[in-house]
């Protein structure tokens, strides 16, 4: 192995390999720059700026294939930025001829923020494909377990019986959240160009008579929106990534945590599909995609961080701010592409198991239903003496083993209520059914 | 002082004092609380499940300053919330009557959350109207300014030129950013209501038909919208309250670096319209609020990291992600509303100087117009000849102390050339007043 | 209500009413701001720069209860700090003789930085005491349960047995950790002396003939370190603060996570001392104190990035940078000092159930013992035909609901092994119980 | 090119091609994993539990070389970390005879912590030495210009002069800060081993009598510290590194964002030695080395946040908390490294312009010595005579375009004062030089 340090994802099991990794990986920025500077050529192009054989010939130059990254990465030092010796190496690849039309007006923050939004842009379509086939996978098992009861848990401990088709369907809700936040995200992408401080001066230097005209066909060009302004240090853009993909992490962040919780060995309400093993420990199953999920959640947030960091950028082009933003834009997008990809797999292959659901509803003696019972026998006891009874049967559960609606049954007054429905923690659902028919209708 | 603890913004002059920290205050929080309480009888008994007695007097109990807010902060503790003996103390307030009507199948999340939503809500109409004010003094600089000339700075050095006006349209550009995005999420807003695990049941043990009602009911109480689902632990809701806080700080944020650059003793292109001053030193008039509204953009990432962190929470209410929300919270309400304060008052008040502006055009002996000569020359003296006359006349200037411009006067082959427009930076600013017109037109 | 302002923890039952809480609240950072006035005016006059009425006048007229903390409060605003409305308030209370000897010859951050650690330092001390209760209360249960077996677990699952010792020996040592972090910090604490810009310029024009001499003299009277130099914009004290605070939060945090899983419902195998009820349901003992131990370890992480944040200080004093450490500072002790407390009540009332730890041990059938297994069948089977006839029984014990030791004891080739002893979870803890006897010897 | 995927550095001009670059890359920690496997089987063959054939041959086979690190990083996905296909692939190289030695008694998480620290201690020995080089310069610089006057600077306003060499002695000191946290924390930096939960059992079940020698001959094979207790849930060892990095990045970024301010283009009171060019403006030169390290000075704060984030690690091996320290350590580690490097280029290279500082110390027309005259008037005038004077001429020395020792000199009361020692502001550099001594007797 003659060099060290290319990253091929080792420390990355999250992401590497996934199709998010091959989007954002530094050949894909790379095309995305010479994107970049070619569609620049073309603009110029086709508003008479430039020759059509230069657009052509830039073009037809800017393939990744044909410029050696290590070295772009090295030289980038210098100056602080990689375009700078892209520049170089494309004008080179270029020629004579049309050489001098490789870059023309465009300042290095043009080219390097229409890369990474073109990075961005690309990436976040294989994350929607992703939350999509999430979402419906989610959506099957709402609809599937609609009717299964559980226990509802607050502070770790069983409240009162939920059904796993509500859980799902609450899953999927921020699925959808999350995908609606990337969409709009998506849609509002913009194209940078500005030139040296932002006033597209130099296209007027180089001929332009109506510079502004320049940036809606680079935008065009290139399939992103045209910019209002040269956003050089106006960053809603990555401010408005990081926000939608920090959401995104979150949201699968959610159902990872949930289904770490319910896999554990004393839980058990659900395993994944195919969980990871161990070479010492043959019975492990290991609920690993929403433990690669979880652990790209807790990265989200601050990565996040740094990008709304950047929102206060000093000056025309800030020293610091700007190259703050490169590789945490780059992590997010990995992070969330990867969780994605494992969401898709950890929602389609998730085992159910209703009967330990069912079970587990058992696990307080009846207690789970308490309050109902304190709903239901203030009218027939009085408030406080309902209160009473329950706290006095409560205890007397746990200490004989017995469950509540065994207690309940040699109460007298009690004779006319139905026990075995109001004791019957699958009957006291409430509404979760309605609300996962109402979560599901949307779309 | 009998008791040393009660904060009232001593470490913050950036918010004390401000209609944001009256409108997150312990009070305001308590008043919220009991908003909720009250909204919650009410839409009861709008459905029917309560007599209209108990709406009465539960709105009339809800009133903060009948409360010992001390108290209920230390009480808090036992149970983890402070809604747990503010129901104690509401129900003793409203009586025996009623009192049983009191959070009636309610959780203290929904009440916590809601009460959340309306100060959110209350904050961010006064920090919208703080936006309206600063984007409207931003209009009127750029508009002023439109024509006026200054350098365009990147990595802290001149590049070329722009206008105060490109730059004064930009900033506005990222205020109406942020105004749109809390405007959305503002509209967004959710009353909470799920009961004990969210399947509202209880209400259903109350009596309710079709408890679903419920939500509906009592968001409209408290004009706040209905949720799809309850989002005890679907916390899109709070995602898009940081995001839209940590968007607004940094807007705010890129305003006041620049303000601070252009205000140092060796720029002073701006001035605060009055700087804070020092005991020890008469002359300096400190950018003050530019200071503390960095301070917020500093701040406001890291909090916002904080809530998107707590996104992945477990179960039916999560044991420490839900706590972890609230301060953080209000820490960014607080620091974003004074921040706007603080923006009012120096976008309304900012001194700017373009006969400074002007000057410094000229710092670099004219080189700040280079890029434009590199443009204009290589037609008459060929590309790379126009490269070497440029570098050789740029190191004369330093060690000559002469203009470029001078410089280039004595070149036979450039008499041709108007050198006095070319060598104009006020004649370099590109696109600026263009852009700066289409950027005002944005409402 | 008067004002509704001032804020007493009602959104943080973490900490209210805490010792950290008073330690850190607006009157204890007021009266240490007095505090620092005081010792600079009385170290001016040990060295004879002023009289020793004025050292007097100004001790005496230094007391918190005698000024308007939320006037100081609105008032800070001005100047950005609450150092300036306060020195013409304090110089006020001394009168005309002495007025002129407050605050002479210093600045506004001296007097803010080293109240700041003054208040650090004496939360510190509270936050050292709870941390030493916790760790002895943290060996006791190591101690008693030195050979109490329970389930291991890895990603969720059951992995091999460990010991309850071990886990407790293993939190003791996290909070030992701790503990000598903040130790160490907490004796390096400095006074901050240096005037306008920090070369002490302003004793000297007030006659000191060596103003060296004053920071170490002013520290004296303190009870703080000399600083090396003044650290305006040289924070590492604030750093090392952000890092044992964090740390710290995390050390309490790991325990309240443990626990929290541990207390399940479906686990149980610990539960807190006096769990936090619900109104609502009886039967409900929620993990409170692991709850807000938890939400502090989720918050303090990010405070102290902003702290961090902060030691990129521009110039002799920054526009910001400070600013933006007052408050998360005070976070970061207030959550730290209020988790500690908790950590406290958490350890000494931990109730510890071995006989559901044993049960557990059986959950996997016998599987939990399966490494050991491997290792040992290995040399009587060969190293395949071992690992096939475990992934066979594996498979056969849920098919069958039978243990593996009862599938082994039909494996005629084993029947010399000691199948009780190889297949007893209790009897494979490994070194476990040398471990915590060596973590024990730390003090 | 016929993967896109492996990153060299494209994005990060901070780090690309450092030293640290090389000691953090994949194939570094590959090399690390495979070191810390072949100390294990070592270590074991030391203490008779593996023969000595099998401790040459582990050595042997364990060079990175022989891998495929692309192929290791895709099939960690399955089980979520990289050593368990690692481990399947070094078996297969060391063969059948002893193959079965490799990685016996341990999991993964012994070998990918244990790598993590080796590349931890390697990268920090390269960030020492930047350290100590930057130091010196810096020490060289503090000497130089010992009496250099400049103005001292507070929220971005001249305050009162101080001198280049005191700041440059506050930036050593900051550094010799940063080099002793990561000298104590590197020296600390323990090995990992455990086994599947912390126990040490199957390093008993393989038949070693006292399990608890181990991982101390295996720290010695590593030339790292032996632990006192498994740390897989302990992670002190990783907040201490994300602590020191943390502190170092913003020691780094303290000096860094000076330069950028005394770099600025109205400022030139320093320059890097040789700034980054830009292709369309030949006159600019940027201080790139500057924006590197600002720009991980902000990075790294959130980065920390993650690791500390990761503290509150469930059970005996956390799902998610751990695998979120990976990528963030080694981010840190080389956004340091990097910064580091650059430091030295920094502080080597710096040109130091005192001419260019001696002009500003008159920017304010004398007025940045009105603290001095504040003290020294008064005894001859009165105090609030001292006072009005003052103000009145501070107004009248912008208005007039005159000094304020011109305006003094017209005073006849203040005719016996030597006005042009109280007006030099070469002369109201306090203590300066003596603090600058002092700091440089550090070592």
């Amino acid at each position: 192995m003659t060099s060290p340090d290319p990253d091929t994802g080792l420390l990355a099991p999250g992401w590497a390999g996934s199709p998010a990794a091959s989007a954002t990986g530094d050949g894909a920025y790379l095309q995305a720059l010479l994107d970049a500077e070619a569609a620049l050529t073309r603009a110029q192009a086709s508003l008479g700026l430039a020759p059509a054989g230069a657009a052509t010939a830039v073009t037809e130059a800017a393939d990744a294939g044909r410029f050696d990254v290590r070295s772009l990465a090295e030289r980038a030092r210098g100056g602080g930025n990689p375009v700078i010796p892209l520049v170089a190496d494309l004008t080179r690849a270029v020629g004579a001829e049309y050489g001098p039309y490789v870059h023309r007006g465009a300042t290095s923050q043009d080219i390097l923020d229409t890369a990474t939004i073109l990075v961005a842009s690309r990436t976040l379509e294989v994350v929607l494909a992703d939350l999509d086939r999430t979402q419906r996978a989610l959506a099957r098992l709402a609809a599937d377990h609609r009717d299964t009861p559980m226990p509802g848990r607050t502070l770790t401990q069983h409240a009162v019986p939920t059904t796993f088709g509500l859980k799902a369907a609450g899953w999927r809700s921020l699925v959808l959240d999350a995908r609606d936040r990337v969409t709009v995200v998506r849609d509002s992408l913009p194209a940078q160009l500005g030139g040296a401080a932002g006033t597209l001066a130099a296209f007027g230097a180089y001929g332009a008579s109506e510079p502004t005209a320049l940036p809606s066909a680079y935008a065009d060009e290139l399939g992103l929106r045209a910019p209002e302004l040269p956003w050089h240090t106006l960053r809603t853009p990555l401010a408005d990534l990081a926000g939608c993909l920090a959401v995104t992490a979150g949201a699968l962040g959610k159902v990872a945590v949930d289904v770490l919780t319910l896999a554990r060995t004393e839980i058990g309400e659900v395993a994944e599909g195919s969980g990871g093993g161990s070479s010492a420990m043959p019975h492990k199953a290991n609920p690993v995609r929403a433990t690669l999920i979880a652990s790209a959640a807790r990265r989200a947030p601050q990565l996040a961080a740094t990008l709304y960091g950047s929102l206060a950028a000093q000056d025309e082009r800030p020293a610091g701010a700007w190259h703050a933003e490169w590789e945490p834009l780059r992590d997010l997008l990995r992070l969330v592409g990867g969780a994605a990809r494992d969401a898709v797999e950890l929602a389609e292959g998730l085992r159910v198991r209703p009967d330990v659901m069912r079970d587990h509803l058992d696990l307080t003696h009846g207690l789970i239903v308490s309050e109902r019972l304190s709903a239901e026998l203030a009218p027939v006891l009085g408030r406080a003496r309902a209160k009473a009874l329950l706290t006095e049967l409560a205890e007397r559960t746990y200490a004989e083993g017995r469950s509540l609606g065994e207690l309940l049954a040699e109460e007298p007054e009690l004779k006319n209520l139905d026990l075995d429905e109001l004791t019957d923690p699958a009957r006291y659902t409430g509404s979760a059914g309605t609300l996962t028919d109402r979560a599901l209708e949307r779309r």
